[in-house]
């Protein structure tokens, strides 16, 4: 059961697991759909509606995902739903996922922080209360950790102290009102875990960039909502993009924020094996899910040479950052369990920069420059009416 | 300003701060009194409505305490007191508190975390983008650190890790519900701080004891809301309550739970020695607010034996425990920094014991014992409509 199935990786994942043979099931209310319309932005490749992409998968691959559409705060569709459907595991990608959107004013802050809550908590007491044995995997994000002086470990850290041990959760210093979010998620799975003995695993995942998996590339109704744009495009994506404009790729000030990232094809994989690996009962496991570590400028400088080789002029733009981060830290996080469990990374090549950008190059024209820069500040300017236009 | 400034501590607080001369606002929408009748209990001693009691302040004290009706939740009402009254701090007590509450079902799980975040988000926005000098006092508990098998500091823990170190917000395993909701605010007060320069502090505030205080007792309608239920009842008083009806004192397993306890006097004490020495602006700072450690026996036998003392008969009955917590643990809790700037604790004595008992028996009749057991389970019955009678 995949919560927040009409996204950009709940999609994909869906698909994935339907051609795997597995029963499927995609929930989603569309209001990602409605934040786009809201901020004025959409997706590079044309999206149909989640009814007719299940209809196209039908069609295209030969097998049924099966739909149902509701909202993760009503606590009755949840248990229905978990009731009728009994998920031996449920994905949980529905929540909101922009930081930028999380950070627009309070009424956005306030919306994310309750929406991806209470969603969780209603998942969490659904499966407590009517399928106890059933697995979450619930998308974290490697942002919840923030940038600590010392190594990020796999969600767990252990505090030698005056002579004494404890493992904790690890410490989070997360750095926008949608990362916290996340960790108010993985807080209440970890007492969810502990004192109902259900079983999760909290993927704290990096940056996500690509434009296709296997399953996506099979039919043009089978694209993923791949964002370009500055409140729902992640770096990479964005950049990308960028170069196909001709727009400068806009790193935020000196570009020194050094990320977890990942291939979206990983992403599925991860998935795959993290559900194929369940948990036990009590348990809450957390895999830092990213493959490499790159610092936003060489992200860009990637994108720009791979872009110079095709011939197309490139530059790299440092503009103020709207975010309030350290641009120039320490950073060593770990991300060692999902490789022992058999993940076989598709590191950032030059190639796969070159598939995006032809992709992207195909769509061109539906590219709306003016979405590239949508001026989120992390601390409001002086008139505080000027956060949001 | 005190938000929440009907309840068992808001109240008393804010007639301390107006008898110290300073202007003072109470702010509350009275959903205690909705809690209280949901779920068929009262407070001992009769309390007033806010109103009559700020009027009855103004007779006994001869000073205004201005009052501001709504809720926290709606961000419009937030940002208008603020910026009427603009206040130098504002003590924020305004949350639900009791984790039986929020552990009744999920809607009561999901109200307490809505209801406290949220409302503290909006006080955090109103501050930030109205009244941005103003220092925040926010009532935290202990009960955010859990138990870990380290010593408790205060608010922070500096790690050494592979050779490198860093300071990190304490790492929390809270036990409820509603000490979820505590964690997520403290989460959310740092970022505050850390990002947009707020000036804050968070105290992790123990079980509070006692009856009443200096102003309170200065007139029966000036009484603050002491509950001896098992839903709002913290456990002293509690078992006062127990003793004085010749109930046994019910404690949970073999009630070897420690926890850091404080006197409702010192809890004025400390507010005010908070508000007097302001946070620096980008400040978060945390006090474990609290002026002994017992275990729930150890609290049980004190009351026994000063009732005894008096010539009462008691028992001290171990019931199952219907939390989900362990029973025998380390437990050392720093709590200096108060004490370093000027706290005179009121520590816990058979005077004060004997004190409670007196008043509670001059009250008897109002007692009514079928609120002594609740019976809200923090892991429900297999029959799970069966949590909340």
């Amino acid at each position: 059961m995949i919560l927040g199935g009409d996204g950009y990786l709940g999609w994909p994942t869906a698909m994935a697991f339907s051609r795997a043979g597995k029963r499927v099931a995609v929930i989603d209310n569309f209001a990602k759909r409605q934040w786009e319309l809201e901020i004025g932005v959409r997706p590079l490749f044309p999206v149909p509606t989640l009814h007719e992409r299940v209809r196209a998968w039908q069609e295209v691959a030969g097998h049924e995902i099966e739909l149902f559409v509701g909202d993760l705060t009503d606590y009755a569709f949840v248990e229905s739903v978990v009731r009728d459907f009994r998920p031996d595991t449920i994905v949980h990608y529905g929540e909101q996922p922009s930081a930028p959107y999380s950070m627009i004013d309070v009424r956005h802050a306030a919306y994310t922080q309750a929406n991806n809550v209470i969603g969780n908590l209603n998942v969490l007491f659904a499966i407590r209360d009517v399928s106890p044995d059933t697995h979450l995997v619930k998308l974290g994000t490697m942002g919840e950790y923030g940038t600590p002086d010392i190594d990020i470990e796999e969600g767990y850290l252990t505090v030698d102290h005056n002579g004494r041990r404890h493992t904790f959760l690890y410490p989070k210093t997360p750095g926008s009102m949608y990362h916290l979010s996340k960790v108010h998620d993985s807080h209440n799975i970890h007492f969810a875990c502990r004192i109902w003995g259900l079983r999760a695993t909290d993927l704290n995942q990096g940056v996500v960039y690509g434009v296709e998996t296997d399953e996506s590339a099979m039919d043009p109704r089978l694209a993923t909502s791949f964002h370009y744009d500055e409140v729902f495009g992640t770096a990479l994506n964005r950049f990308c993009a960028q170069a196909v404009i001709g727009h400068p790729l806009t790193v935020y000030g000196k570009g020194g924020q050094t990320r977890g990232y990942l291939n979206i094809r990983d992403t599925i994989a991860m998935h795959a094996i993290a559900t194929a690996n369940p948990a036990d009962r009590g348990d809450l496991r957390v895999y830092n899910q990213f493959t490499e570590q790159f610092s936003v400028l060489e992200l860009a400088e990637r994108v720009k040479t791979a872009a110079e080789h095709l011939g197309w002029d490139v530059t790299i733009e440092h503009t103020v950052n709207p975010r309030k981060e350290l641009e120039d830290h320490y950073y060593n996080a770990k991300h060692q369990k999902l490789l022992e469990l058999g993940l076989e990374p598709r590191l950032l090549g030059e190639e796969l920069i070159d598939t995006m950008l032809d992709k992207i190059k195909a769509h061109q024209h539906l590219i709306d420059p003016s979405t590239m820069v949508q001026n989120v500040r992390w601390v409001p300017e002086p008139s505080k009416d000027a956060v949001h236009a």
